[in-house]
């Protein structure tokens, strides 16, 4: 069950109102890379949790973090949206807000929202649901956390890099700190499982005769203008310990030509593809 | 430049269609975890890779095995539509097919594509390319693949349980082996690039002033009625040993209550909202 | 500032696991009338809110609840879901229940989920965020929950309807309770503000020379072969004081035909359709 | 049966073109709170629509008008790109409207739809049929059509305050005045069903007993720092007549911890989460 | 402006209903080659119509006239859903219907829409308005019309085929029948513009100097492993009179390799991706 | 099978370096005018092709090809956006490209993809493959082949008259030429299948049965206060030979009314919808 406070988890102040820089934050509430991404990823892998109590209890526990940091992205937002003109008198009088409004800005927190934040990223786009990774397969969803926090603290990074509002800056320093350490939390909980090594291949729990073994070992060059390139890929033991990794380069089809014949009567083909004795 | 051979990559053969699987198929076609997904996955990283050329090759070279992939699986799909009814007569006369077509069938194998395969997962829904994940950082990427191939082992794994048919069996166990290799191939190019822990926390590149690192190495347990879960993400050293980790329980908000005030004259909302000085 | 306690708000039991009822119970959390949607739409609102705060904190505290019940109901499409066959060999074993996944199940809690709750409705359809209704308008935000309510309420209604299981039932019930209540939350913030006739037309704010109000009171009945139905809509005060109703039959159109000329040169259109000279 | 005047329902001219209007226009074509959604929200409740068939009347006759609408705007947008620069040449000459066309202005007017309207909102976001609400319920669908005209009326004021153009002024105060009209028709219909208060809670017709009414009448303050808000929503009788208002501060979960235990073996999960006896 | 008359375009009678057969249905409805596409994509045809007056009057004439076609559809689909059952009780006494509610129908018809249509496709998934194509190019725009008509006919026939309801099979063959003409009325608008030859290629207002033209004419083959399939594609006239049409086998790459060299500083790239000195 | 040369497939300059370009041209990769639709329906039409089969060879091959313009479009999307700014501190310092990137160009250039190109549109709505058009009937599927190839070129002319880049005008006037040869390509298909005439009405293979063929010749005027168009669409031969056409204009409705009478109990009407006997 979820519980609220009414102060936000860390402080945040916006020096100088830029309506340009809350439609760039929109991609750290609504993006790919955002927040509401990280929040239900974590929030559905923890309702499907199986095997040790203790990863569902970290997984619910940084969802409702992540939750938190919606609620100051969001109001980080609205705060760069005050002041943004809502008529035309009001904007042609000051013209460099007017272009940033009409120009550099997201039209629908004019039209919309009035002048707060919505679920969308930087070019307007609704985050959609499919975005939330949760396989069943801790491993594989440790990698996608660690993913998600990687691509969030690079976007952090870059919204830093374009602003030059202080209280902005303090903000995202916060939150480049805390994707910082959720990378490794994630990672934490792969060495709990015994490391990645042991882990590997995701599923481990694919039985060996499952599988095409002559083809799991060696990188295809499918290049035809260019030698594999040389590195850890191609040569040496493989990290699961089970085999070397080789390189094929320039491989040939192994299969059949792949023909359908003729269609079905009925199938709604044209006359020239059905064979009517089908 | 791409080029094409009419040969499948590995022989692709059903012993005995099955609607149903066909739609299940779907799944490794047009799914998040499908082979659409990684094929253009590698290939809009491959496009955007800027660093060391190897790593673009090899990502070219992967999405390129990767679309023959997808040759295979709608190829599969086709042959597993082979003998379905398309009409009320046929299909009354032999019950389990017809119960299999409309019940634990993809309607649209019939209605729209003709008995063969489409873009879309085992719910019928179309892949959406917001799903291809390349940020131009290449650790940020690489740990995305090994992601993406950890998903896709996953599902592959599931089909193969699910079938009796040797077909799809000996099919599927070719592309478990496959995505057991690209699990090892982006992992060893991490392993080129200095091993993870030399490139936590990712963007390494950003300067540790942009980041509040007193917020960076503690599990924040925002659980109110239980303890932080003991393990290693609370305690011992960060894996970019830069610090220590330690665990926050029941954190406090450290900032303010998040009011915006009145609204705007002409910004569209009611009476009662708005400061007519504003 | 988010918080969560380990313990669910009530109790979900599940007598008999049912995969069919996972599926359809996901319309209450993915679907447009479910709880991802009330819980992220009162959230949106209260990070926008201007004007009275109790408002705000109203949407906050509520969007708290509604995030508990969609954890609610993740824990409750995993236990439908336990026991669901996944391997051909169990599931021709028990045949109804194989019926069950292929035919009325969500194929995707077998291949995608691992047998738990996703962020999708019945049809698997991932929820979307544009559905998040959030105008900066209190009264049409208010309306706009009141109706989010009464569309959740009928689906909770349905779904008790579809079951005989008692745990579900009983977990239904509550649901359907807390959906009655907050209909009337909302309504109730309507009341505060002056009661609807106060609030109409929406937005209030609007001067009425911004209206051509003599198009403000008619029932317009673009019927050919019937008159206007009789009601209180065509006659009579109107709910804001202002007017009369009354109705127009079998309009003519006011406005002209509808005609735009020639296209311009460069515009990519064919030479029939160009103006050379514009 | 529909039918159709070549003559517009109302005047639409444009004293002068503006591409950046054009953009902000397409919201009220293509957005959520455009005329795509209630003309078609409207006909699809009508082909529904169970019971008083006058509703259906009012239903079908007003989607109708509101395709008049699109008609309209679609012309709105297509004389607002009338002289939009398609050449390099060109807008360089014009600096500012150049600027325009690239900063302000959708680009895909230029490159897609030669200069005309598209079914799109203002980020250029094509317009979703998931958005139509139809829930066979004629009180949860007439306050799903209130909450759709009070947006669109916001939407309208919006669009009114930017532009100072004479000609898109008088067709707004139309569209403004009409949104005022269908506001009051869908309240007048619930009038005619008795009022809002016989028919809550919505739907009226679940039994009691299919509610667990101890939940249905109090506000639930999860804030764990404030008290919650006085209101008509904390005290005083229920609107339905059923029962008073409470509150309950800062509730204590009444359900279980929410495990799953272990996962079942062949269902993907890594070997740590699996218990070999399930 | 748009009029309506109450009666269908068409007689629409269900002999005995069937809940499947509206689930495909829906395909008719919603799918892409259903008629709210056409209907909306000749409306913005219409809409945005240069040059011929007679086109656009065309346009907008069968774009109504595809309006009454979605009427009867979604008339036809709610018929088919009477007396579909909508609780356990009434399911599990009439065994077979409630496997077609559950298996082989659309769960939304039961939970969101109350028995009626919805604007989606037979998988559930809503139609979205990207599908109307309108490019301003009148010939581009035609194709596209013949194109809709030709899968919206392919479609009605698999229909056909698959229904034995005489009401069902009368009401397709009339839309097959409409399906028909309207190939022939786009068709006959192309002759009208002098025949396909005269307006290829499209758009033919695009000068020869903007045109690599010795690329213009060849057949590429890039299949490695067999020689161009010999017809009409390979030798004789272009039908644009401008050229004859050759063969290019297993084309060699003229352009350079696609390096992009190091990233910028501050872009978020790895460290090792980065080039101090950019 | 796939393979791949490291070389374009036509040399990719960019004399300047122009970040709104970048945008532009995002459609011709993403758009639904671009190649990741033409590459794919291709892929998916051959995987589907039943009859001939050297028209599936004919499909794999240009979707081969289409694959190597997706390759070229990438890299002249980030060769553009080389030299963008990517900090505050940067972007003041020069104006103008400051403008640029927010104003005319895509944030997530810069926000997500670090300068590369995505698989979006020029608006940054992501590709979603249900544009992938792929019916299993030659003549429809060639039909729509030609269509995506015509908006193709006409996106491609729009793109070449804005910019004044000689790298970029030499490299689209490749895409150009490919344009008008795989318009012709298709166009030879249907040549080689007899010609238009003989595949229509598509598809052929419809008996005649089961199509009203009253109702299949006469253009069916809607439009209330003008007369059917006079065009060849209402006189002469049609083209499948089989009629003549004519005109009907302002048709009166044939079917009836379509009521549907009251709601059934527990189908979460409201009570007065619900006749309690159903």
């Amino acid at each position: 069950m979820f519980h609220h406070s009414a102060k936000l988890q860390y402080p945040v102040k916006v020096d100088k109102p830029n309506p340009e820089f809350a439609m760039l934050l929109q991609q750290a509430i609504g993006g790919i890379e955002g927040e509401i991404r990280v929040a239900m990823q974590y929030f559905f892998q923890a309702m499907g949790a199986r095997g040790d109590d203790r990863i569902r209890d970290l997984l619910m526990s940084t969802a409702t973090e992540e939750l938190s940091h919606i609620e100051m992205l969001g109001h980080a937002v609205a705060l760069n949206l005050e002041g943004a003109p809502v008529s035309y008198q009001e904007a042609t009088a000051k013209d460099p807000i007017m272009n940033a409004i009409l120009g550099g800005a997201n039209p629908r927190h004019l039209l919309s929202s009035g002048l707060s934040a919505m679920p969308v990223n930087s070019n307007g786009v609704p985050f959609d649901m499919s975005h939330i990774y949760a396989t069943g397969n801790v491993a594989a969803d440790m990698l996608a956390n660690v993913t998600a926090e990687a691509s969030g603290r690079v976007l952090a990074s870059r919204l830093y890099n374009w602003t030059d509002d202080h209280g902005m800056k303090d903000f995202l320093s916060f939150l480049i700190a805390r994707d910082t350490y959720h990378q490794q939390q994630w990672l934490a909980v792969i060495e709990e499982l015994g490391g990645l090594g042991a882990n590997l291949p995701i599923p481990n729990s694919t039985p060996e005769d499952h599988e095409a073994m002559q083809h799991s070992y060696y990188y295809l060059n499918t290049l035809l203008d260019k030698e594999a390139p040389k590195g850890r890929w191609g040569e040496g033991p493989s990290f699961d310990g089970r085999s070397q990794f080789s390189v094929r380069n320039q491989p040939a089809p192994e299969g059949q030509e792949a023909t359908l014949g003729m269609a079905k009567e009925k199938s709604g083909a044209q006359k020239d593809q059905i064979d009517p004795s089908k």
